[in-house]
């Protein structure tokens, strides 16, 4: 595993390191001295300020995982809403009826994703919505609110047809407000980032950190300073690289949420409880990576 | 990342840098002496209590942290269960009469916003209430449930005129049952502050810790004293400051949560629901900051 | 914030920082010597020792810190759940009718407090109460019960008198319900304390580690020892001193929760909804403090 | 506090420490020689070691814990929803038709509480159960389901009696599923420990750890060596017996959880709420512990 | 417990333990020397990294076990919820009519454990389903959710036989999509793995911090070396180890989730409630170990 590219966030800090790499071997060449004037550091500072910056980085970094893993508890509820909401109109009205239905919470959730990642999704929209309400939501600035409310609106025509009463046409739009609820949490994640003085600072601590460990170390390792200054420098830019991706866990970079093929996948699943065998296919991991 | 001023705490510790840095300086100058007494301190003390320091202010800074996420969470449920009672209401009644409703939602989330800041509120009330329910609503000492109130009293007449039955009143009162508890969440967040003891503790431990650390390098770093304390200064006052500033995330500061923003969001959210494309603009960044 | 004295609990902390302070002195006039013979201790073993201390420290914090902000949530529901009953019962029956049951919701609050405070609260439950119900109350062991007995009769009284029924009388219910979770939550908190054994154990090390720190670090610091060691010493007593008091959130000590001007703000809140003008004047802190 | 003997653990690490005293007594005699070999150890590799070894420590603690306030959590929603269960079939009922269910309520948690403790808790169940539905139940692998399911068919009974109507009894049958549910999250906790492999690398890195540090701090404070290296095994000992006590929360050592104290709480607070005035006094503490 | 091997994951990191352990000897034996270049290498770079790289092991280690114990929670959630639906199944109907439905609670926790563990469960879903649907149900992507669906049309039977009325149909149905809820968390933890990154980089730092901790330790603790280092060695890898085994909680590994004892437990759970009392038996540890 200590040679493996696939999720590794290497390439990504290859310049930063290799700045540091070089500053430590120049600070090796010239015994430590900048304008022929001896730079007195020792580790001691560093091991003062290493235990704070270790804290906040580990903070960081918590904080960037749970948002991420929140997003995906998230996503899991729009597929288990989903599934919930297509299973009560598949049994409760009949599948001829409730096609529509489930086709449209197919929609909504790939029109929640398109969102996300800034795309239009009018191919998916079109596909799985009739065309007059495909118009309607496209035109609409909260698309994925338009579908819901049409779902709604569908579960009021079931209950005024006289095949569901209130009871049952309660209990299914419990689902689509857990698919609400689902999808306001994922606009708080995607909308609301991390204070980004967090990033500031930590950003500003770990370089400067970097930038003088060379001086620290060198009176006491010699030679080797620049190797573990890199293998520190490693550490902490890795980390901190990695927080910055996972925290907008909607994006497109390698370590975040494979949105598209669970978007797929919610679609394949609410399709099979209509008895459909042609479902989509899942997606492959193009590169080791899923989008 | 190094140079950015936006979002960026380092206006508000500047005052204090300079003074730890004024002391090194005069520490470095007059050789660790106070009145010609050496202060004979070295760095084994500060690495003591700096792991606890770092803890604690670690664990300050979580705190801080969790409030601020978890006033960002409730915000989100007052989003969320304001959409769903809007699009309950326009589905089960129809969209005439569902208006003055769905713009109430809209005034009880504004009303609830004003009172965090600490503002009356009253043009955005006057401009979503009916004239007469303005004037009462603002006669209260807790507004935004009397427009609660006014909400729930909607659902009593739809009621009594036979436009929604018991299970169909039930579930749109859920919602502002919702709304309901995620106001008094806020409530919690705003008026309880986090025990004031832990900032005076920290504040403490901070500042004694940065005042005598000049005196325990200077054996060791010599004249690079002045740069690693203002460096170590920096890291703990940067994150006391910003700890200090989520805290209370109903604020105005930059850091704070953008409840005006979010505020005019919810409204178009759920005017959008009965059909209207007159929606106010979403607010834009002054100064890289939304209020 | 240095020279505060509002929330600092300097004051219970100060005997044992002069004991340390005293020893300290003692260790340095006397060079470190017990009965002639130095006591050979250097910084290290504390340094190891020192990371585990904070580390269990920062768990009790964090623990003892959890238990207040549950409580605070706890009774944060009490708030709203009795905000939801009072709201839908003044909504589905009138105002005339609802008024005991508001009342008695407050009187609920009131019974709650002062079990948690451990006096009798005759005065509030007589004022809020009819008077034999008030009897009834008092004579029972679990008196906030018997209150919500009593308001749970009410509910069926209504759905007996045809004012509600069975959907509406259940929907009130689940707020008496969520009262009586919350309650049962309090209770939890007030009576299972943290393990003793963990404050045994945090008590004994800090004490031990205080008290035998001057001799590590004489022979680095020298004159110096007293104040460092009494520094440190602040840190530690400060934290385990404020995990003890917030451990308890129902206390009276300055930092526990307000739970006097708490429920009184609940009663203001609930009987607001009964359209009431003469509600009950906010607490004010006294020296700082609000019970 | 320092010399408290309740809640102490002393008593079962005792014999550890005194290998461990006596093994560093042996070290300073020999003056760390082993067969005329000096073992050159400093307390670097241990301050290596000691910063993974707390964390992990830390971690092994928080894990412990959270699982003895889990199983409070449970614990308590025993006691809230069998009062919520109780309230509703007096309030709803008459007393005399609910007393067989609340006190079946009763039974219910005195079988769970005696199966998780390994007893038959015969005596409990005949004397709240009637008869025949005593011997059904004890005859059963899960007893406390059993019990349920009797519940569950008074339920019913009453429905088919005309007593309740479907809505109330969802109702009730609500509260007997949070009974369920908060059952099944104690058999969790039960039979489901902490991964075993977590407590052997522990055990195996602390006890390695203090039989080697006296080696490693023998050079630095001689003597002393007997009394630091017994104090930081007291503190790593003290912690590791402690989270091994309470990770099974609901055995009866003495920092277990009072089950018993609880269960006849329980049963007091719901036969209350049937007027019943000889109600199980409270348990005491036996030698400060409650069982 | 110094000595036992159930639990153990040192066979896993033998080869690892051996190869770190022969480095050590050669650096020892060669004194430090490469190529006849003395490595200067000192603890100190150790220390600064070793703090950051014990925070992130302990990130992941908190993060590895909250995957299992939420996939513990998960699993437990099927048993609560497959035992309520049980016993309102068998309460509101009776034991003849529920029997298909409750046997086919079982045929979806055998299928959800199948699917997680890669086989296909035909034995078990044949001996629990009716032939016809046990085929259909073999006939789909998406197994589990093909009986839910089945299940799901058993309710709406009852309810057209007018055995079961909206509201206890409903009822019924609320476990059902709890079971529902259960299986996706499940499916969210199986097939979401931790950002791969974060093993990638710290199976990096481990590995390239005990390589190099030979030469940092070699010149204060000389031929304790190889001891020293194999212990650091074995703390960081065995926690490494434990944390890529449990961060999968549903393989087969011996810290995984014993699946296939609590699937037969739950299916013995359901059937009891039928009055069946020819249960499975349950399964016994094979080796110490419960699969």
């Amino acid at each position: 595993m200590l040679f493996v590219v696939r999720g590794s966030i290497l390439h990504r800090i290859t310049p930063q390191l290799l700045c540091i790499l070089l500053l430590s071997v120049l600070v090796v060449a010239f015994h430590g001295q900048l304008l022929h004037h001896k730079i007195t550091l020792t580790a001691v500072p560093f091991s003062l300020v290493g235990v704070a910056l270790a804290i906040f980085l580990g903070f960081r970094n918590s904080a960037s995982y749970d948002r991420y893993w929140e997003a995906r508890k998230l996503w899991g509820r729009l597929l288990t809403d989903a599934r919930s909401a297509a299973r009560l109109a598949v049994t409760m009205t009949d599948v001829a009826t409730a096609r529509p239905f489930v086709l449209g919470l197919a929609a909504f959730v790939h029109a929640a994703r398109h969102q996300f990642r800034g795309r239009s999704g009018e191919d998916d929209l079109r596909r799985l919505l009739p065309a007059e309400v495909a118009d309607e939501v496209l035109s609409r600035r909260f698309a994925a609110m338009a579908v819901l409310l049409w779902l709604s609106r569908w579960v009021r025509e079931q209950r005024d047809a006289g095949r569901l009463d209130s009871v049952l046409a309660m209990q299914i739009d419990q689902s689509l407000t857990g698919l609400n609820d689902a999808y306001g949490g994922c606009e708080r994640i995607a909308y609301t980032p991390l204070p980004f003085t967090y990033s500031v600072i930590l950003h500003r601590t770990v370089y400067l950190y970097c930038l003088m460990l060379p001086f620290g170390l060198l009176d006491s390792i010699g030679v080797m300073t620049p190797l573990m200054v890199t293998f520190v420098a490693y550490t902490f830019f890795a980390i901190e690289a990695l927080g910055d991706e996972i925290e907008e866990p909607f994006g497109t970079s390698p370590n975040d949420l494979a949105l598209d093929a669970m978007s797929v996948n919610i679609e394949a699943s609410v399709r099979e409880l209509l008895g459909d065998r042609d479902l989509p296919a899942p997606l492959r991991p193009v590169d080791c990576v899923l989008t």
